[in-house]
């Protein structure tokens, strides 16, 4: 298969990057690294990622940001910056997508733990990862030519333990290999409209 | 208690106000009708309301326009309509609010049963409801002053049966009863943080 990653060098995406590699064409992507560079917040940059690569087997997105803040104390700008920064990006990798995916092949989002288990001040974050939740459940029902389409939803990455430590009390950290796997099932599976947690 | 109801007049709101009538003071509020008027997709309107409304004990929603379409016939911008339409509305409501419920009061949005039960063409409803359910999840552990935070999220209302034919196939059809319960449950009950599915 060939595999698009964007977000390939994030320790999520590296995962689908380790889990992948060896038996498929993998393209990495991001933003000032990788084979292929893109800004996944702007539109014409994934359009432009497309037509540079063309037909695909499969697309994986693990890249986003959001705002981390009370909920008292967040403005509707900031609430927003999750939409614009971690949902609305992914989904329109997958908008524009259909024309270079080819029958059969599959798009995976990347979402998060904090929508069915929230830390303080992780409410943009929920809302973004719980729009693309719904929307992976919704659009699998849609899909055309057997394209399948799957969130992975992973808990705290062990190798971002120090780098988020005291904000997941009590959160489990998960391996970068049972991430990896979740991108293999996504991928090479059978799966669609499904969340892959991780945890 | 003093209860705000925005989208008093819709199917489902209309549930909130008879479930609550009677015990409460409610205040109904739209865009063009009620006792007070206010365009939920303005932050402005929204600030005028609360300042013309003065502090009260809880704050209820159920508004919200979607696209409906095939995902892979979707733009961007009919995407974005759910979260314009249904889900930021909501949270700013939220959001501008704190200065306005008592202490121990409560918001209750609603989202809807496609992120869960999806149906042809509703990926973008299924985004909106996501993430208002994710919101609202990681919101409650933020609230200050014991305020509540919940999500109603319903069936499609026996009703809206005519309305909605032919496009829900299988599912269950609620009475405004149940859905009205969901409303009493979130205002008058003790949780926070919860989806409360009426199916």
């Amino acid at each position: 298969m060939k595999v698009i990653i964007v977000g390939a060098t994030g320790a999520v995406g590296k995962t689908a990057v380790v889990a992948l590699s060896g038996r498929h064409e993998i393209i990495r992507v991001g933003r000032t690294s990788g084979d292929v560079q893109m800004d996944i917040e702007d539109i014409d940059s994934i359009r432009a990622m497309y037509q540079q690569v063309g037909n695909v087997d499969a697309v994986v997105s693990a890249v986003g940001h959001v705002h981390f803040g009370a909920v008292h104390e967040m403005t509707s700008e900031q609430f927003m910056t999750g939409i614009y920064g971690k949902a609305l990006p992914q989904v329109n990798l997958v908008l524009e997508g259909f024309d270079y995916v080819n029958d059969g092949g599959s798009f995976t989002v990347t979402s998060g733990v904090l929508n069915r288990d929230p830390i303080r001040g992780s409410s943009c974050a929920a809302a973004a990862n719980g729009a693309l939740d719904g929307f992976v459940r919704a659009a699998a029902v849609d899909m055309p030519r057997r394209i399948r389409i799957n969130a992975v939803s992973p808990e705290v990455l062990e190798v971002c333990r120090e780098k988020y430590d005291g904000f997941f009390p009590g959160h489990v950290h998960v391996s970068s290999e049972a991430v990896g796997l979740a991108f293999s099932k996504a991928v090479e599976g059978c799966l669609s409209g499904q969340i892959i947690t991780v945890e």
